[in-house]
């Protein structure tokens, strides 16, 4: 994953453009059920509108001697994004207010965009800004805004049931890792998984899109059929560093998404954060808004927001790693199969039933015995057609897989049946 | 409304009789809707009968040199309410018995009634009544305890809606000040300001009447009017010191005006102390009587019970200030104003509203912008056609009266409809 | 109760057997109302079949001496429960597999049993076993395994309504005192109080079976009579020292039973433990079964597994003393009093009551009247019709008797009706 990440740094990700569409060529060589969309400028979504599409061939604030002072072939945060063509020589205080740096952290540039309002402009260190002569420069906006496309992706992976499973990241943000190649990357990597799965439950929805505006347009285009058939959903961003684990639940947090996936969490990362709904920021407030009302939470590393290097150039390929990226991969890996797992059962026996001669408890009683069979008659007590297993888990505090496989213990030898949830 | 306290202070006001009179029409000159009542002694109540009418002249205990050593037109607190004629000459030893007094507190009067057994009694300081000599004394109560009638008033100030607010206090304490001129005095102004107010959505029902008889005879004449048209209630007493906020919840504690109260005392008062139904005292034990079953609750400064002074003569006009009942005053403002703003709304649109084109979000996408639009974006994340404004500031800790305001702004915006709670 | 259990105590109960069946006649002494029932061998019984009657007649091992260096007459702790004959001689080292012993209680005898499979064995302190020289050994279990019956007994003793209250508790403990002499002595001493009782209410149905397949062979017979009938129900075990007080609520936790038996506790032990139902070890196993789902819990008072003496021969009849069992016999008579007392009340009157003119209520009010009569007022209050004694006596934070005494007064005083709950 890590890899990936660094084949798809450098391209420009925008709210659309070339960008965006190569970065989606690259994941549908690995994801072969990967379908690309087209949404044209102009087009209607809900309250919005597909705006034209940006493209930048170059960018540079050059001073007089030719020499590029600001270089967006260097880093393509150096250009605010969704800046309207420029080609004029300015002074230095003409310059300043289309300049942005963080004071604070001299060494960053800062991401910033404009996406409904025509402006252009550069972002560059402090240390580079403080460094800047009185000019005159040359400043250059190569770019075109005009009536294109917006570009999402989707894989639709089918399972036994049409019920499904949501997983939707983003690909408009450009040079950065947590916030965000680790999403786009740990989905394709989920994608692969499921894909290869035997015996899927559930049918998979994996999304790529621009965030805000792609999930609107996504949704728009999708709505009826997704709340008919969704029944967990995750938005997948900031999974890449190996400092934290954080949960955003749902608007009211309180779907099987919410349950299930806390419960997952408080054994893949007991010391996990989870935060408020009012502290989100990425597309679960479209797909969690008012009269969408989709089960999707989402599953972080360290959090937008919460980390210093957060929506900056510094937010790379060294504080994303390896293992942060397999962290959050596994603790979404083991969301879905508690999904897949997770069922409500009844006991067919009345009473407790006769462990002892199928071979699941010892037949000479002890004071010792009763730790050895402890989970598997709990388990067994609370299958009363009403608990699922996720439910049942958080009572016994224990892990959905566990539970799940002495369910499947027991069911196998006749001791439970499943019923409709 | 000290002024007004000032000017109430000297009444003998009790269950019944003039001082009650007095007191409700000096009222009526500043609530012009004000209505007064008079209900026949011996008229049944429920469970109760309206008792005769009590009314004092004179009342005075006089030492052989014809020095009144306790006189009821010093401190009408030196009688016991109720008391029953009387014109005797005897000695100390035969009047203590019918002496009140406080040994802990050897500076104050108590107050003491007698309302439903023939008795006669003095109040006295304790260190006035260990300075009496041996006697004999003439003993004077020149009073008549007779067929009359209990007065009551309200004012009804209608609103669009036949829904009704209740506030309820009471007029039968003598010179006493937090309890009980403070809630007469407090709920005289907010009759002034609701009936001030252009546009009421809501009918307020104020009713001033002498403490639980009269709060019992006006439910016998108004129970089923009021139970279908109450949406909220409070019973005003003990408002006007300066020490502390209180509030006594409803029976169960659950209704719309003990959750929107504490929303606002909670941003009104931040410290106020919440006491159980259990340590009620007023007259919410009869609106909220089983049967009776009005969401009826109670905001308080001091309340009674929890300060020494409470039911003695040092409950005065230095212990209530103006400030004191002006603090009072402001927190049921802020509960009324609460509750003409409270509403339940739905977005009009399907994910996210762009908030940019109609000027409620900046256009400029940096690290901070998230920081100022964070409030409304929240209120409007909630409102999703079953939660209602206080429901909302709850959730987000905010005021009702910022939720409202930002919920005016979006439905100003075209984006939320109001829904049927 | 003390000195029936050292009665009962030398008798070799198990399973099945003739040690069960003189421990039943033993109880018919006391409870007139008493039926014994015998389940033969072979009967099915849910997921469960009654196996072969065990009896022994004697067992020991014998150096060759013929010193009986492990001696069945002295303790019948020292064999294994259903134990096969044996007749051989052995050295040591052949007879070490079948001896079990306890390395950090040197000087307890543990308790052992095989039901469901063949084997034999002895138990014996650990300082004993050290002892043992290299033999040889003769071995002998003079036992008979053979078609026989289960069997246990029951005493209905009928209410006024056909309305049951359940308690169990099991006679298949050999010689241990708190487990398990002490419940079937407590339940004994129930049983003749509830007959004694002149106007009982419920129905008490009284059950002594053979722990864990008595219990499901009980039901198995009595399933849909007891889920029609039973409003709640107590399995006592451990109910002898006087160490501690347990409470083990049924498997949801939200009963009658469980609301009921808290509040009882909180008042009757204020320190009493609540463990949680995954701790469970007793016949609440079967009574809380999913699909058996009856309102049944535990009232103990130092629970199994929580005290180092317990499944050993330290578990005597020091360990178990007449104020540990009559403390919890008194436990459980507060439950069953309470269980009887427990209504459901409607005021008749709207708005308070007088109390004054019914002599609940002081004529004079003083600063000191409200404490008087709160509880009274309290009680009251809360008697909307929907909430029962014991929901009261929660809310109050007052013992159900006290609440069910104030209730008796104001229904007496023609204050409440009782309504169907």
């Amino acid at each position: 994953m890590h890899a990936f990440a660094a084949d798809l740094w450098p391209l420009n990700r925008s709210l659309t453009g070339d960008g965006v569409r190569e970065t989606l060529r690259r994941i549908g060589l690995r994801v072969p059920e990967l379908r690309v969309h087209e949404v044209p400028s102009g087009s209607p979504a809900f309250d919005w509108t597909v705006p034209d599409e940006w493209n930048v061939r170059d960018a540079y604030v050059e001073d007089a001697a030719g020499n590029r002072v600001i270089d967006w072939r260097r880093n393509n945060l150096h250009l605010v994004g969704y800046s309207v063509p420029v080609d004029a020589v300015m002074t230095l205080d003409e310059l300043q207010p289309h300049l942005h740096s963080l004071p604070d952290m001299p060494g960053a540039i800062p991401y910033i965009t404009s996406y409904y309002a025509p402006r252009w402009g550069f972002c560059l260190s402090h240390a580079e800004r403080e460094r800047l002569g009185p000019g005159p420069y040359r400043v250059r906006i190569d770019a075109t805004l005009a009536p294109g496309s917006l570009t999402y992706a989707e894989a639709v992976i089918p399972g036994r049931e049409a019920a499904e499973v949501l997983v939707s990241t983003y690909v408009c943000h450009p040079s950065m890792a947590n916030n965000e190649l680790s999403g786009p990357v740990v989905a394709t990597q989920l994608a692969r998984w499921v894909a290869s799965l035997p015996d899927r439950r559930y049918t998979y929805r994996f999304v790529w899109v621009p965030e805000t505006l792609g999930a609107i347009v996504y949704l728009s285009r999708n709505l009826r059929e997704m709340q008919a058939r969704t029944v967990a959903g995750y938005v997948l961003t900031c999974i890449g560093d190996d400092r934290a684990y954080s949960f955003l639940p749902s608007r009211d947090g309180d779907t099987l998404a919410d349950r299930l996936t806390r419960q997952v969490l408080r054994h893949h990362a007991p010391g996990f954060r989870e935060f408020s709904f009012l502290e989100r920021g990425s597309d679960e407030r479209q797909y969690c808004a008012p009269g969408v009302d989709l089960p999707v939470c989402s599953v972080m590393r360290t959090k937008y927001y919460e980390y210093p290097e957060y929506h900056t150039s510094l937010d790379d390929l060294t504080l994303v790693t390896p293992a942060g990226l397999q962290g959050g991969y596994d603790a979404v890996r083991g969301c879905i199969a508690a999904l897949e797992a997770n069922r409500t059962y009844r006991s067919t026996v009345l009473c407790e039933p006769q462990l002892g001669r199928r071979g699941l408890y010892p037949t000479l009683s002890t004071r010792e015995t009763r730790f050895l069979v402890r989970d598997i008659k709990n388990v067994w007590a609370y299958c009363d057609g009403r608990k699922d297993t996720a439910a049942i888990a958080e009572r016994l505090d224990l892990s959905i897989a566990r539970v799940a496989e002495l369910q499947a213990t027991l069911a196998a030898a006749g001791l439970l049946e499943e019923v409709a949830p």
